[in-house]
């Protein structure tokens, strides 16, 4: 813990690039001209509807009381890539031009680092340099890029029938009933929670947690939870040993989102505390399918898929910004201050991750399926 | 989860590779001539110990009656890359040769797949060419060169102060002391844990959980925990933005552990039921550098370090290897079967994963250092 | 030979990344919205001067009878990583909106693959989805968001005195002087062809050139040329062995530009016919330097620089875009067919090449700079 | 050139890993314990033919009077990644064990940077520690594990009825004939010249340049030459645009052998001085199949296969090691010196070479068709 301010004058630059077989490049910040993504490695012939672009966008957006009142069209411009309604097969720019540019919240106190934000850590890196205003590029207002990918990404997914939802499992401390073991109710969960706002299957539960926000909203607070994901029809053999196992490949991408600070597959964290005879998956066969009778460990085994429903469950922390008075330093002068935190935030975001968890989810499985079956396997049939 | 069988006859290619500034490349099968590693991207002029790599070697061997009975050298052989005791530079291969390959164990049961092992996944994978000796390359074996490769970098961090040190904070659900916060007796801390085979704090919690590992394996069963690591001194503004954040590079590294199942930062899963207010670690001055006076965010903010202790937990399943007769499925013919294993298998892999967990962890900030500060922060003075 | 076209139906995608430590993602279309490139991997605090930009467009730029009658603006927008003047460390976006789309040239040929162009093997790699129009991902155009990265490289470059100068050596078979040994000459030479459109270092052999080039274009042909390129100042030691050395490094940059169909290093093809002790560069000690008495090996040993002049020759193929009828295939039908090219095009683009190819030696000098010395090489001061 | 000493001071890495689809990564050094390969990508149920891959080294041992008198067994031990005679899918390790260790000719003129060699860049790179023996990493022994490994990628494409094949178009000064322009005879001369250990077509030619390497050896110098590649049935639609381009790729790998100088594709330089009415490659049909009239362009329009023969010339410079005294420095003392070299030397490499050069290309192109069609291309069938 010493030294951590001599290096200050260390610069470095950052890697916002992903993917060994579809590759993103995303750029952009928070109040600059615009946030995008280019997206290098998807076939020819993929339908593109940008209506579902747009549906998944509106999932993430800011709406009501619960978030915050800056307001984005995030119309989502397709600047490459993509001719006659079908992908070409070369690379795909997406943008979206940034409106609401209210700077001047920013500047004010642009030298008070903001607590559980990326502004001293920033700092330190960049040197002084980056674009301090609303999170310069470490904004959540880069998971818009990522949702426009996700959105590709979960429609070609869709076309081989490999199916992903999300409901908040947990908010504010407040717990959603469980997903359904049973294949069929399963699917139309998922189903439903894609078309939901607010995803939550206990409509009890959904009420509850919507108050507790809007307590904390009151209170100038904030708070956080849990999403639980699954993967439904995902093919057994999917994967790659160590370094970019399912697990690994996932992890990497949730935790790419600022506010996730635990991932788990399967029953995770619960795992380690049963005996390997209560953990281990028995494998039969049912209809002449390969199935576990169980599936504590969520679908993956050394890595690889099996065949039964993937799981994940995704901590996201409470929001860093509350208006609640703040201790902090003064960047300029490192002394110590106090920070009243002004502008438009969100008292709770597990709501909007979400749509952002499963698309991080299919960017990483549409990675791996091209690893596995090469690009043919998503191509549209020759012209 | 329809078809799951049906692409049997996809094959495809793994990649056992990772890093963007330090290149490893992992090689070898449980029962194959040799394990090892190729790691390209270390700094000239870094003195090697052979003796530390050895010391980290038997930290991962079994020992006792607590772990399995094979017993292998695992003496490390240095290919490349170090010359007259020092690095060249150039990549550094290293290997271990296998010499307890007891084979037979495995022919007679190798079309039974042992539930929650790879043998069902990777047959799907590679279309049945696997070597299915003991997992092949998904047996726990390729931890020792990744253990070697960690070595390396340990030692390396330790030359710049960086100090990694982890306890099993739980095993069989019996719970260790907590790493203190005092920084003094922490480092205090990790070096006593780094001399101890099997790593707790609390000496009495640690015979409860050696007790407990003996229960399970008279019980032909096995048991799980949980790892606490933290890294100490690791300098602010280190993590890439994204997809190289500190929990992005981190996370896929330990989660590339054949038996990990959750990951966590800081306060991890119990920061989802906080409020901002309580979640939110203070800035302040002490001595002249900037300190959180709560470190809830286990010294990462945006992904990038803040300077306070990194904090990390990872969930280890128990071993899928036990002894208690299962349901299964036959390779071969696909109909149901029973499995009994036999040959020779770990009732618990905790206290020696924790060996593996600090190396990934040692392999992941040596990239991101190097991404930041460049080669020159490691390399010798000219000669 | 066989069985060229019975793959038409196999789909792929394609890479248009590159760098290791400097990532570069390129996207667009001849005829789409616009082209661009986002730059991730520069460090923060480096000044940006659109004006130098904007020179190095302009020198790509058609200009007089020479060159095609297509006017754009090439006006270069900055979407991010750039604020207040200077690079703030996180990507950049160069954005270039097309204007001038004349697509219904195209429309109208758009099933005869044009003789050397891309359009018959993008239409097997593609299935037919490729955008057809004026060339799309695969037209010259690309080329200008390289340029506009190539500038920032550039003036990076510059900053650390290191300078990259090129003339036409040979254009139409009419060959220019030689760049002067000396290097003071040579740096007044350089700094001259920078400034200069037609970069030619004899008055009267680029008199001879233009006229060669007008006279092809009167008879609804083209020609071609060799670019000599010079590097100087770059420091010794910079390259890394085997698939990185600085020839493996440029030459795919080089080769990637359209056009080139040769790179030779030093003395090149010519070096296959001395002998040894003809061909080495003894090594000297001058002014308290180590300089070679002779370079015919281009200031690379071992595909590392030795401090000499970097020398490098591209050979640019004659524009395949001619007038005169030729015979092709129709994609529709495969049945033989005869073209006639109409449109806009270059009866030579050996100098708009140019800028294209000190661009490209820039980015990939920039690449191996930071490999070796770190970003903090090229950062600004802290704030 | 300024400054090219100052920075002695500054160390760094180098990378020697390539590909994206098929990674390799190489080790060792010329007097160390090993020099070897990890080659990660490739499909599973591959067969793998020992004797294939040690006539492969054979073509690359030294042999006779024109080649040096450094003797090694070259026995390639494959330590991973194959198993009863098949690719597992797993990486595979081939290591090849350094017998002939004549370190002490070595020793005596360590600080006495050899000409033309990687000696004095090394030294500047490493900082002095580098392996200096015989040119440590940087030896042409390293091409020995590149030529087992592109045995493993000559065979595979074999089986797809891709064929390469190489002869010395030109040594000393001395031509030799052209590769038939007719498919059949090209064919029967590419299975020709694979048996062949000085690969020349015309039995005259080779005999002179035999003379002449003689002559060469006698005198203490040595010569170069060039060699000509051809692929046969690449399908057309191979090769990505830019960056990964066939050309860029070819030409990274082609660079990276250390004595290749120059390359260029299909007519090249020569392109240079043509027409584009000459220059471009009329399309048309023959029996069936595109074809086109010539083949100026080498098989590759846009960076992509038109299902013609590649066509590929590589310049070799000749051995920078001389028997005759050579001027240059001492690293140790930074002064002018006089160097002898002893020890064991080629007076010409091109022969031995060639088999490099078709191994490197094998490699690329592997990388570009699993890149195109996946990897169940090469895989294969399921058990």
């Amino acid at each position: 813990m010493e030294d951590n301010q001599s290096d200050a004058g260390k610069g470095t630059t950052m890697k916002s690039t992903i993917g060994n077989q579809l590759h993103l490049s995303l750029f952009g910040e928070s109040h600059g001209a615009a946030v995008g993504v280019v997206i290098d490695g998807l076939a020819p012939g993929i339908p593109v509807h940008p209506e579902f672009i747009q549906h998944q966008m509106d999932l993430r957006k800011p709406k009501g009381k619960i978030s915050t009142q800056r307001q984005e069209a995030d119309q989502v411009r397709i600047l490459s890539g993509v001719f006659e309604g079908m992908t070409t097969g070369t690379p795909i720019c997406l943008m979206i031009e940034n409106q609401s540019q209210q700077s001047r919240d920013y500047a004010k106190s642009k030298d008070l680092a903001r607590p559980s934000h990326a502004d001293y850590t920033a700092n330190e890196k960049y040197r002084g340099y980056q674009d301090y205003r609303g999170g310069g590029h470490f904004s959540g207002r880069l998971t818009a890029p990522l949702v426009a990918a996700g959105a590709l990404c979960l429609d070609l997914l869709k076309s081989k029938d490999i199916l992903i939802g999300s409901h908040l499992c947990q908010v504010a401390g407040i717990e959603d009933d469980s997903f359904s073991a049973d294949f069929k109710q399963l699917k139309e969960e998922i189903s439903r929670m894609n078309e939901t706002y607010f995803a939550v299957l206990n409509p009890k539960a959904q009420q509850k947690m919507q108050e507790a926000i809007e307590q904390a909203r009151k209170q100038g607070d904030s708070v956080g939870g849990v999403v639980e994901s699954v993967v439904l029809h995902l093919p057994a053999g999917v994967g790659e040993p160590f370094f970019h196992s399912i697990e690994s490949t996932l992890s990497q991408l949730l935790f790419s989102v600022g506010a996730v600070k635990g991932v788990e597959f399967g029953d995770g964290f619960a795992l380690a505390r049963m005996t390997g005879s209560k953990a281990n998956d028995p494998f039969r066969m049912e209809n002449g399918r390969v199935v576990t009778s169980t599936n504590h460990n969520g679908g993956i085994n050394g890595g690889i898929s099996n065949g039964m429903p993937i799981r994940i469950k995704t901590a996201i922390k409470p929001t860093p910004s509350i208006y609640q008075p703040q201790q902090t330093i003064n960047l300029a002068t490192y002394e110590n201050a106090e920070l009243k935190i002004e502008g438009r935030h969100d008292p709770c975001i597990v709501h909007r991750a979400r749509v952002v968890l499963d698309s991080m989810i299919a960017i990483g499985l549409v990675d791996l399926l091209i690893e596995r079956y090469g690009l043919m396997w998503f191509a549209g049939d020759p012209k």
